[in-house]
């Protein structure tokens, strides 16, 4: 290790007993927020999660809601200080509350590996109930920020995931459940896509989201019925007669 | 006020005080449960609430959670305190979570004048988020619980609501969002209606959970689409030949 790298450490190790110590004042007891980030990108359907350490594991981004701060902007605070973006489509679905979460000695025991012991009684020991949310974002815009605690933030496919901590596996499967309904009732899947895209590309989404094939001539009446897709004029070119018509959603629906 | 009166103010009175007292200890901080409990009856969709105190204003049947139960099972008992009621349907549908929703004047005042000044700092003026769950009851087998907090326990249209304390009119209308949603995807219906029931009848129910009106062939035709509901065997009488049919849902639809 260079001497560069020993006082980055020894200033990281510093930063976070700090915030150990100065957590109580600012943040409640009990309340954290985690958020399922979803992503479409190359005909797959990702989530967003961040290696604990230098541990194979991987954890859900979210953190710990201010005392003078609403549930929904601690969330969106969070996302930001992640991810780098504003102004996301963020959905809460779900808050996790069983006592057996915040018991997790594999969690306790890593974080204890990384930052040395937490005494019993200790603030970040106790209960918390946790506040899910899931965000719907544009993949290539996401500019990721890791630290200590999280050395890498990593998209992997839904049906994919690695070994998580504490219930985020629980969590994942609930926001990718809420995410079916909403896809269908709020039409929130402009939110992953670009401003225009052919009925193959919308038909990939529903099928990375649903987790199944869809026949292609019921898929285009389906959409169509629903009178929320606008056809763009076709372009004209050397073999336009082929070419697929390109959509986007009507800015009425959004 | 005769003296068997006195005496059970008196006891009230204590008992609520030694409830603030030892609350600290034995519940979470900062994190609540509210219900809204639903019930059908002659056609019209009911929620439950309760006066607060002897004021005009109701509120939703909730409390807190203990530091060591979870969140599942912590509404469960407080609708058992409440309504007697054992093995209901119950759904977690949102978190509120706003700072403003811990300061609302008109409670404050109204408690403080119930029990007497609540000193600044004191674990009841915290703040608290509330995790909201919504159940469907058959209104005919509950068996409300009053008590000086709570002087009434009563059934209100949902349309034709009282004035509502804290949050609880978005809670309210929140849940009825999710009824709606979740009746058609998770034909939660059944929990609400008898165990046959005609069609009529339970086109009422649609129409009072949609707040709008069906046309009766389509009705008909969209519910026998889905699949879920079996016909009973006609029986026949001295008019039977116009006595509609009955329903129930399939078992292995439920």
């Amino acid at each position: 290790m260079r001497n560069t790298d020993i006082t980055r450490e020894q200033e990281l190790k510093k930063g976070i007993r700090q915030f150990l110590e100065t957590a109580p004042d600012i943040y409640m007891a009990g309340v954290s927020v985690d958020t399922v980030i979803f992503g479409f990108h190359n005909g797959k359907l990702k989530a967003l999660l961040l290696r604990f350490g230098n541990t194979p594991y991987f954890v859900l981004p979210g953190g710990y809601v201010k005392k003078e701060e609403n549930l929904d902007d601690a969330a969106l605070r969070l996302l930001q200080e992640r991810t780098g973006l504003k102004d996301i489509y963020l959905e809460q679905f779900y808050t996790v509350g069983n006592t057996s979460r915040s018991k997790e000695e594999v969690a306790l025991e890593l974080t204890q590996k990384m930052i040395g012991k937490i005494p019993h009684g200790n603030w970040f020991k106790q209960r918390f109930v946790s506040v899910c949310y899931y965000a719907l974002v544009d993949d290539t815009k996401v500019n990721p920020v890791t630290e200590v605690f999280f050395t890498e933030v990593k998209w992997f496919d839904v049906n994919k995931l690695p070994k998580v901590l504490y219930d985020h596996d629980v969590i994942i499967h609930k926001a990718l459940k809420r995410l079916q309904s909403d896809l269908d009732e709020k039409l929130v899947g402009f939110n992953l896509m670009g401003e225009t895209f052919t009925m193959n590309e919308l038909q990939k989404l529903y099928e990375a989201v649903y987790q199944k094939k869809f026949v292609r001539t019921n898929f285009q009446r389906k959409m169509l019925s629903l009178n929320v897709l606008e056809r763009l004029e076709k372009h004209y070119s050397g073999k336009s007669h082929k070419a697929p018509y390109l959509y986007r959603f009507s800015e009425s629906k959004k």
